[in-house]
């Protein structure tokens, strides 16, 4: 079950060009191509003559032609042409789903089409703004984006997860502080004041001292997520402090498996491309980690028929709770009111780069 | 669901020798072998004593001897031998099917064995005629066999699926006439006058000027397909049209796969082998293409619950239309009457190498 | 459907380290370590936080501590660890299963826990004794365990698929005699006089001609089996024949697979490690015909609907149907009384080496 009327990530704007690019998003098989002019469409995956995929089609011109016996199509999923005769049947249309392509991105909006509004686009400027730079990537996780959900809510499992990057022992022992903002944003915050380093953040701040870090779990369901870390070595400013603000944008494939694009934005070092290179990889492998653990929970889940977790509650499950309460509800109002819209809120200020310590 | 009543092909001739081939018909496993004497016999696969399959069974003879407990049934699939007893027990016997050799083929009839007879063999002598050469071969496809009928009857997909062999523009855009022959063959006429020779016409003609073409996708349900095509160069007499009588016979293995038993046979340069062998590779390539869009079609409807095709009914649809009916019918009639049976009709008549021009 | 209130093998003991292996064992995920003090711990391999798999934990001196979200237990199953508090909660446990470490094996009890008794582990104390040296193996079936039993119980199958080893046509030819001891044992008793040798006793008896051999299929439910088998040259005295007793220590993984522990444990030529390895590679291999074979049959009845087995009854499918039925009988007391538990008995007397000739 998933929200529909809502813009998700369909994939980085760097992914369609003139050729058609097929994907899965809630389990609706899509077609992702670019027309002669630039714009990006988006189709149903099927033909309306004999069902055949249109992802093995071919694109004359702005014309999606069947694979199969050619029956073609325009942008706006209208028959345009038939093999061996010059009229057009009334029922042989594609569906087209509205697109938007911004912050170098390309959102697809799934369900009723004349709610669809642009201005209903979550801002993730932090993927195209000169201010920051992001390190990008993609991983395909064969888990429901809930588990994805819970894993980026309770980030004590960087401890035991993530040792070997952003992870050591201050994460887990540090206390969560845990916000609803206005009905739509979960935000979990921890401070970690005077610890030893994690490997990645000692490489990026070029400072193997103790540091202050900050890490906010930022949640707008259903699968914008945030996480902000501040750090800074021990006696300097908050202020000077080396902000990442990772986009973790999740649209559900199926019911079993998830789109997890990743923009891992910073503000420091913005003229040295070895930065954004090295973070990329260095997200990659901690991602890598995450996929590990969470389809090896998934599939135990799957087995046992999906049954509700957690099964012990602990204080670190706050987040992920209230996360999964918080999208229910939206799930809920959605079910009952299909014109039902939840407009998106402003995930983190720019204008506020660090906040007051949070009570332990 | 399939015709049970009827002859349908299990192998080539050339596949079975003196070891035991397996293969599922009908969703029937069955063993197929020769006697000493050179006579195919086709069993269940399956032992009476504990199920074993006897496709791991070795011969002796003329005796399959069960690979677990060494359980022997003769050609007739009666128990001749049980280890460690003299007497063999009444229950122990495998089913035997009825067979006929023909045409270089092994017939094989799955429904009441009392009702099989060797005179409803659907005639198919241009496999083994020598006034025809044939070029052999097979797929194995994973779809329901419908869904590979549906494409040899309509072959205006010939011009998108074979556009490096048998197809181009020509064949989609040229009209169709359908004709049901005593309730029994679908008859769907194409004439192509002073076309583009597609590029194997060209080869097989040696001529690369503009060609005179005719086609005829020939139905008789459950399984038995030809493809008459006939090509000759604009101006020449088209008493010398260079002739080809493709057969595609499919067998379902299962609900969701098609054995397809194909020979392209013609009518010219009967003496050149290398013709042959150049017809076998291009007709291989040209149903690999069938094979994948065909699977893609498949694998889209299983997913969907195998709804009817087509969603949008076009003019190339009047023959598979057709076709679906009129094996609907048969199997209907099947299912009332388990003695029905639909005798074969000659599918295309030699003394009648070409047709009068197909009205547009 | 499998009895729970019986020790059964869970592993071998030199398997088990200080670092965790997973297994399912009658469809229970478990997990296997050693305490620092080597004590064998049996857990179930879930953590009940969020039921992450704990056969991706590590281990902290004797503290099993979650890969995911690091909730730490100890070898009772205790939670005594929570990253970010002091407390734990209530329902945070792991189930432990009772476990016996005898005889080079590590004996897990899945049914009761307060009914286990380590008094009640089977005696097969040939595979540590002195007076015996084993060869030992491991072989993962794709089939229920009950088909492996009746392939034990009907020893003729050896004439047909061990024919390179074990098995020649005086196995299935001799006649069987099957006896029940004390409603708890099946005994199938076959004397083979004056045969010839098969390859695997010619081989470790070192003697080409003729041999009297007898064999004993010995059967205790659930899954303890064990195939006596006595060689020696005709001629010689019975009382210094060869002995082999092969224990088969059967432990359901799902209801479709088995874990199949095998010892082939010998009474000569002790102080020869040669022949241990040559006896080992010699069921190795005639225990993978095995494996090809039930698997077979396996997936065949599988795909029928798990019939019941066999469909025709012969001879030697005495000792396979009286396995059966006591099986049954002990599966459904067991059903009705969940405190019932079967005692198990003497497979095999060391004091009487040899047996009364059968009656033929």
């Amino acid at each position: 079950m998933w929200m529909k009327n809502t813009w998700q990530v369909a994939a980085f704007a760097s992914e369609i060009k003139r050729e058609i690019l097929a994907r899965r998003l809630c389990n609706e098989p899509v077609i992702l191509w670019r027309t002669q002019a630039g714009r990006v469409v988006a189709m149903e995956d099927r033909c309306p003559h004999r069902r055949a995929p249109l992802s093995v089609a071919t694109l004359h011109g702005d014309e999606v032609r069947c694979g199969y016996h050619g029956m073609g199509f325009d942008a706006d999923g209208k028959c345009v042409h038939v093999p061996g005769q010059d009229s057009v049947p009334g029922n042989a249309l594609v569906r087209v789903y509205p697109i938007v392509e911004r912050y170098n991105l390309i959102w697809i909006w799934l369900g009723d089409a004349a709610l669809s509004d642009p201005a209903l686009v979550p801002d993730v400027h932090w993927m195209d703004d000169p201010k920051w730079i992001p390190s990008n990537g993609y991983h395909h996780i064969k888990a429901n984006y809930r588990l994805v959900t819970d894993n980026l809510l309770d980030l004590s499992h960087e401890t035991y997860v993530h040792k070997e990057t952003i992870g050591n022992g201050a994460v887990a022992d540090s206390p969560v502080q845990v916000k609803l903002d206005r009905g739509r944003i979960i935000r979990a915050h921890r401070e970690m004041p005077d610890i030893e380093p994690p490997p990645f953040f000692a490489h990026v701040l070029k400072h193997w001292g103790k540091i202050d870090r900050w890490q906010i779990a930022i949640y707008m369901p259903p699968g914008m997520h945030m996480t902000e870390a501040g750090v800074y070595p021990v006696g300097t400013p908050r202020e000077k402090a080396y902000l990442i603000r990772a986009l973790h944008l999740l649209t559900p494939e199926t019911e079993h498996s998830t789109h997890y694009f990743w923009g891992n934005c910073r503000n420091f070092r913005l003229d040295e491309p070895e930065v954004t290179e090295s973070i990329r990889k260095g997200i990659q492998h901690t991602f890598d980690e995450d996929k590990f653990i969470v389809e090896l929970q998934a599939a135990r889940l799957r087995e046992e028929g999906d049954p509700a977790v957690p099964m012990a509650t602990i204080k670190v499950d706050a987040a992920p709770i209230q996360g999964r309460r918080l999208l229910a509800s939206l799930l809920e109002k959605e079910q009952q009111d299909p014109t039902f819209i939840a407009p998106p809120l402003l995930m983190a200020d720019d204008s506020v780069v660090n906040y007051p310590p949070v009570a332990a």
